[in-house]
């Protein structure tokens, strides 16, 4: 099995021109969810992490079955507003103005090794906001891990210019 | 370690007078968070199931775990206009208005075995339309998976009443 042909692509969503990678039909599929953890995870299957991170939305699937692999904690990223206890949170730049996003200020504990997870990569604004809030909390991050990297558009390299370990299993280049 | 400890009280949130139940420490607390996804499984750990239905947000979290441990594929029911292919839908309503859930039209085939998850039942609305959802689509829902039951609130008889098992694994009454 080709991890690759379980995504689904969307030619023109969410705008004309764009091709929209689907996790949702590898997530789906028992055999290509279970492989997609496994692989991920492998580098610290001795268990090594006290938290995984996952972005909200599509992060917090992948980010529960990592959690569960690696016997973690796990903490919520999300949108501003949602999380009900005292949080800090941190402001990044978009194409055309900004957004915002918290973790519960009690989340992350100074030295715990932290993963932090979400779907895909792409411009890499919302992974490096995420991965500045994990270290201002004193989180030891260990990497940010990615089931699909979309390398044209330099996420990845946004992450590692902040010395950020990237592990990504599949990449569609050119877009 | 009893569960429900792990869980945080959240006085007057998000209104005067409720009692929010903070389910993010127990997620957090990686022996608490292993502990839920082992009980609440439990009965299925054969491996007879074929997806979990994680409803959006946090019932991702949780049911991203859940399809892990039982080697099922997952399968998300969002909020209406956030998943990219062709869906099916079932509107329900709340104290004041309707909603709308949406599950891609391919995500549960005639036959399969399906659990459905989330972290709280409270009213049932959600998952009542949830569960209609997944029988639409020729879903067998083996049962609705549950942290925490809200009883006061009625969501799980609502559940039993259209004739699904409800699994739960922590009551706070009287609220």
């Amino acid at each position: 099995m080709n991890l690759a042909d379980t995504i689904r692509a969307i030619p023109d969503y969410p705008k004309p021109g764009i091709i929209f990678r689907d996790i949702t039909t590898l997530l789906g599929n028992a055999r290509a969810f279970r492989r997609t953890v496994d692989e991920l995870v492998q580098p610290w299957a001795g268990g090594k992490i006290d938290k995984v991170a996952g972005i909200e939305a599509r992060g917090f699937i992948l980010g529960g079955a990592v959690a569960h692999q690696l016997s973690a904690g796990f903490v919520p990223i999300r949108k501003k507003g949602k999380l009900p206890h005292e949080t800090v949170s941190m402001v990044y730049s978009l194409e055309y103005g900004v957004d915002e996003i918290e973790m519960h200020k009690d989340a992350i504990l100074p030295g715990e090794r932290v993963l932090l997870v979400d779907d895909l990569i792409a411009t890499g604004g919302t992974a490096s906001a995420a991965a500045k809030l994990i270290r201002q909390m004193g989180g030891e991050l260990e990497a940010a891990c990615f089931i699909v990297d979309l390398p044209a558009l330099g996420g990845a390299d946004k992450l590692r210019a902040l010395n950020v370990a990237v592990r990504t299993l599949i990449a569609f280049e050119g877009e």
